[in-house]
């Protein structure tokens, strides 16, 4: 390849924990991050959990100078958390929110209310187009009994697809954010796996920060150390990936994390560290023999393929986990329902026959009669919006499934073009109209 | 060019009016559908409206030899109505749900409920990468007072934000759909507009249709004459749309509708009539010259860009009417739920404390207690819910009209590029941070 051009790009990534009044020392905080920010002069910085757009105008103000483009995207009740801050002007933006996030009524937890989704901004760096993508994924609130996990999975795989199917036009591809998820994660194999993304803290060259590039550390002042058992130091959840093109070589020289504390105050900037990678793009023009083999997932060697194959099954045996769950849950609402349903018309005609009335000699008693009836309705009214709730998530679990079934039979078909038989166990592609049977083993 | 490669691809596209025990002779009508795509073998086939998945199941099993290969979007509570059947193998899909789809307590309209969105489906038609998108927008109840305009044109800048950015990789884009917008709408413009997409009705070589190409005819058996004023013989709202690369040369060589009736059966396919265009793929190596000119948006003429700005700010004036309305609603809702809450803290008030209670010659009434105490719960209760209900519209049509107003300014910043003063009349860029003003006469 004959090198053109080298940019060098500084890529920051934080989840602030910036929830109003809860988070502790919020404000101070954001002081603290934007003063950092207004002093690096990063050129990408990529924001999770800002949750209040007062934050992020705030930031907006102190950040004018140093990073005059920026973006906040905005979904859900409470909005998605994220937003981007540039040195280089923000071309164009789209957002995709992820179909499943969590229950409505797990208000504690909240992702729900945040709308997860996935922010996109096009920026030129050095003449290259580069496509960048900021997320956060549901949070993992019990690793052993992980409620959540087919959100996070369905989340992951609509990432993958999302970053696949828009980058097709960049030269340059980064993700920034926190994915909630450790590097062996299901989740994580699929999204790196699928797009070919690289992990910058894998691939650097030089590393300064947390062990094992943790992300969520025990020292960290404002994490409960039970949350973190059985991992003693902490976690690695926060990521920046990056991938170039056939056009564009890329690769990260330096990457660094906080380490809980922050010289010169007395608490760090997040509950999380903060992520910087320095990476180096270099504008290529391909030559005869590298622009007919594509950097593309379809011309990747028969055991990636392979590898593939096995992860998109794995994830869709999670999703038929979930199914299972859904459908479960959706039962059990209609069969509430049902029974306050029940207990109203009972209540009716006890209330309407006299055959069925208490003895003449006690008078009808209004009082438990109206407490009755109103418990009736307001089990119907929340059953009726759990059903509506539970159709939905089964939809978005279904359509997951159904994408990854279309897409196991595609790289299969794929893996049948290479010559070498393959050593991974390949699964059967079910026909098409098949009902679908949540926990049907038939991987 | 040097021309190296003729296609010929029918696509066809029925918005299949399919709600079963409501739509009139649903089963029958999908027997017909049925019939008549094995018979005419369409190399895709787009349908909307297809809800229940036991009928995309029937026609998928009636199609099975004719069109192998098929996928059913699934989105919503009811689902997303959206199928595809191709003759083609369908490599990936991907779907993308519209942030805005109308209220959910408007249940007699139901587009809430059917989750509405757009899916993609990737199709290798002779060596070409194709693209296929088929979406169903928002129905017009009222085109005098639309209350849905302004989901309608969030959905049609989302769907322009979709096609554009997951379609670089294509060589061919095709959409079909039910826009349920008249041709020179503003959704309609703003689609065609920014994505550089040709209708195939104005494109035709030869047209064999109703007049004007109307989809929604008066002499359709299924349809109330009424709702059409005040076009008498009926609008034009479904579409087959298409566009080439630089790679690729497309053009229509011919288009039909069905008109109203179909021979040897006594009714038509749907209350909507169907759509057939016959495209002409012809794959072509560019010369030097043309490679350099690409066919992006970027790149069109400064009166091209011009007018898109124009159509991009009257967009953002529909969605700023749109957050007026929305925050209007909001705030009913927030007041009414005050109130609500008054009347509780009163009514225990009265119940609790002897000064404020009835004369004592009175006995308490029980019964008029406890249900105005349930009103007030169920008052609280739906206010909550349309509260958070109404914050996630505002956050979508905040969403949209952010990056309209990023559009515009990135718009107005190529248009200065251009030597040539241009003749449309052109917004001012406002302060990015301003706070967002409904109405505000800012252009």
């Amino acid at each position: 390849m004959a090198n053109t051009d080298c940019v060098s790009v500084r890529v920051f990534s934080l989840n602030c924990w910036g929830i109003r009044y809860l988070s502790k020392l919020c404000s101070q905080r954001y002081q603290m991050i934007g003063e950092m920010l207004c002093k690096e002069e990063h050129d990408i910085v990529l924001l999770q959990e800002v949750w209040s757009e007062k934050d992020y105008l705030y930031l907006k103000k102190k950040l004018a100078s140093s990073h005059p483009h920026s973006h906040y995207f905005k979904s859900g009740v409470i909005g998605s958390g994220l937003a981007i801050f540039s040195r280089h002007r923000i071309h164009d933006t789209f957002l995709y929110r992820y179909s499943l996030n969590g229950y409505p009524y797990m208000a504690h937890h909240g992702d729900w209310f945040g709308g997860k989704a996935v922010g996109m901004a096009i920026i030129n760096l050095g003449g290259l187009t580069a496509n960048i993508y900021v997320t956060h994924l549901h949070a993992e609130y019990c690793r052993e009994k992980d409620t959540y996990l087919a959100h996070r999975v369905v989340q992951a795989w609509e990432l993958q697809q999302f970053i696949r199917h828009t980058s097709a036009g960049a030269d340059v591809v980064v993700v920034g954010g926190d994915l909630n998820m450790h590097p062996q994660d299901l989740g994580c194999r699929l999204l790196r796996s699928y797009t070919g993304l690289r992990d910058s803290y894998l691939e650097t060259a030089k590393f300064d920060g947390c062990e094992n590039g943790i992300t969520l550390i025990a020292d960290n002042p404002f994490i409960n150390k039970k949350e973190l058992v059985p991992f003693e130091k902490g976690i690695r959840i926060d990521y920046i990936l990056f991938k170039g093109t056939s056009k564009t070589d890329i690769y990260c020289n330096f990457m660094s994390t906080t380490k809980g504390s922050v010289p010169d105050h007395p608490f760090p900037y997040s509950d999380h560290e903060a992520l910087t990678a320095q990476l180096q793009l270099k504008s290529s023009v391909p030559t005869e023999a590298e622009s007919s083999k594509q950097s593309k997932t379809e011309d990747s060697p028969a055991g990636k393929l392979a590898e593939l194959v096995d992860i998109v099954t794995e994830a869709r045996t999670e999703v038929k986990v979930g199914l299972h769950c859904a459908e479960r849950m959706r039962y059990t609402a209609a069969r509430t329902g049902v029974m306050g349903l029940a207990l109203l018309f009972l209540e009716l005609a006890i209330a309407a026959v006299p055959c069925f009335a208490l003895g003449a000699e006690q008078p009808f008693p209004r009082t438990s009669f109206y407490l009755l009836a109103a418990l009736c309705f307001a089990i119907l009214l929340s059953t009726s919006l759990l059903y509506i709730f539970y159709t939905m998530e089964l939809k978005s679990l279904q359509g997951a499934e159904d994408q990854m079934r279309l897409a196991v039979g595609g790289l299969q078909e794929k893996l049948r073009g290479f010559p070498l038989a393959q050593p991974h166990k390949v699964t059967q592609r079910p026909p098409e109209g098949e009902k679908l049977n949540a926990l049907d083993p038939e991987e």
